[in-house]
């Protein structure tokens, strides 16, 4: 695709809505590109799901691979890139990668997901791969028969940390509630797993070590000891949306929690901007592939209706 | 399942929003009961879906099976039946089916779904299965090297056509409006057909034919001719709502084409009720099959929440 020609819509982010888009919008022959950091983005970090709906069980990437080539099989262009900026003009907008590609696109659809929430603690970054993970899929396999710890007590928590006792000798579970907080689907294989421990109304403190991190400080004893000794935690406390530095300047409405405020037809504030997925504020905030999916579609089917009424 | 039993949520309806609702709600261990007349609702009829995010092409059949499978491998319980009444008491609602068997549920999830549109005319009921059918993919066999017509301009209209294309020695397609409205990449495949022939700007006025039908009347005449000699017509002239009586009597809010009105939670203007998929207004409107999983999976979270908190 070459940078001069102007694009009837750039889909930004390649996770299920900006995938799904990108079918939507094949099969109505608009002139689309995508372009996305990761294929499946969060998504593909999953190492079992098992509540989309056609699929009994299966990785994220697998599923990444499905919605990719039915979007690919249907005429969906699709580039890996970062969308570094976006700017408006009269008619059209202005979309400029890392690498410097420029394309001219008369709609956007947002749909850059969300990213992992840090512990904000001292040394959290320094430690990032000598100790500290944000997804026990892409790094499990590094602790063989150590001891983990998976810091958090929702979903993503709780199927990281049973993926983990299959690989680990041990796997704790510190979360700072006092009930984890999961399906109970899941609760029930946690129970199950023997090599499983769960330590509640605990935070961590303190992250510590030289090179590597080997202990952590715990906000309240645990079998009397302040410190956890371990190889490795695995930080699942959540997510925030995952924001270009474009979003402020061209003046999108967000809600309280920074997700971008969208319509029913998954339109922005911003005319010819449509937005979905876990970024948005839609589906009345459940977050789920289906129904970043779902968004997407939507969102296509409006963009296509409006290219159609220019 | 006992009938005396009080359960958490009768879930009316076995579409993908019924069977995606079935899916969560087993995976939040609900004590849910799912009862629906046909596997999979209307997308069962489908022969051909290209636009499900993770299959490149697939019947409506087998993507119904894998639904089911799925909703059953977690623990859901689906019943075949057709629900009679639903009365609200106090604290709870009584479900009654055709087979006058009962249930106590404290929520429902309405997902019936919606019904395939008649012509209104003359003998039409009497024609049924004598020349008229509303489902390709269930007759079409039928018609092996005859001449077939499919009436109306959306997305089913074409794959039905495209369908009966395979079969039929021609198959014409007569529409009220000046262009077929489907999706370009349906349209593309039409107008490659050699055996479909497109016959705009007309209505249907008379069925006529004495124990099956034999021709129809068009409202205006076609290459001069007012009759159009045929074998059968297959109608695709949209859906609507697929309501049982109790949801007069329930008071239910429904929009001005008869849809059921939600909020973004799915949730009814009565308390305890919830519905999801094409029978309501949401998803702008949008009636896809990765639409109404997603209403169907949003709506068992808003139910459990519910359940929860009781």
């Amino acid at each position: 695709m070459t940078s001069s020609q102007s694009l009837d819509l750039v889909i930004v982010g390649t996770g299920p809505a900006g995938l799904t888009a990108a079918l939507y919008a094949a099969r109505y022959k608009l002139n689309a590109l995508s372009i996305g950091q990761i294929d499946g983005g969060l998504m593909s970090e999953a190492h079992k799901i098992c509540n989309f709906p056609t699929e009994l069980s299966i990785s994220g990437l697998d599923l990444t691979s499905k919605m990719k080539a039915n979007a690919l099989s249907q005429g969906a262009i699709i580039e890996n890139g970062k969308v570094k900026d976006i700017t408006k003009g009269e008619n059209s907008f202005e979309v400029i990668l890392d690498n410097k590609e420029k394309y001219f696109t008369k709609t956007i659809l947002l749909a850059t997901g969300t990213k992992h929430r840090q512990l904000g603690l001292k040394n959290e970054n320094k430690f990032i791969g000598r100790g500290i993970s944000y997804c026990a899929t892409c790094d499990g396999m590094l602790f063989k028969n150590k001891i983990v710890a998976v810091i958090g007590g929702s979903d993503s928590a709780l199927t990281s940390a049973l993926y983990l006792a299959e690989i680990a000798s041990k796997v704790y579970i510190i979360y700072r509630g006092k009930a984890l907080r999961g399906e109970p689907a899941w609760l029930e294989k946690i129970n199950n797993k023997k090599n499983i421990e769960i330590i509640l109304n605990t935070n961590l403190k303190n992250l510590i070590g030289e090179e590597k991190l080997i202990s952590v400080e715990l906000d309240q004893p645990y079998q009397n000891q302040p410190l956890l000794n371990l190889d490795g935690i695995f930080v699942e406390i959540g997510t925030e949306p995952d924001h270009g530095d474009y979003i402020k300047n061209l003046g999108i409405e967000l809600d309280n929690n920074n997700y971008i405020k969208v319509d029913s037809s998954q339109k922005t504030n911003i005319r010819g901007i449509w937005a979905a997925g876990d970024i948005t504020n839609a589906s009345n905030n459940f977050r789920q592939i289906i129904t970043a999916c779902a968004e997407g579609a939507i969102a296509a089917e409006s963009i296509n209706r409006y290219i159609q009424l220019l």
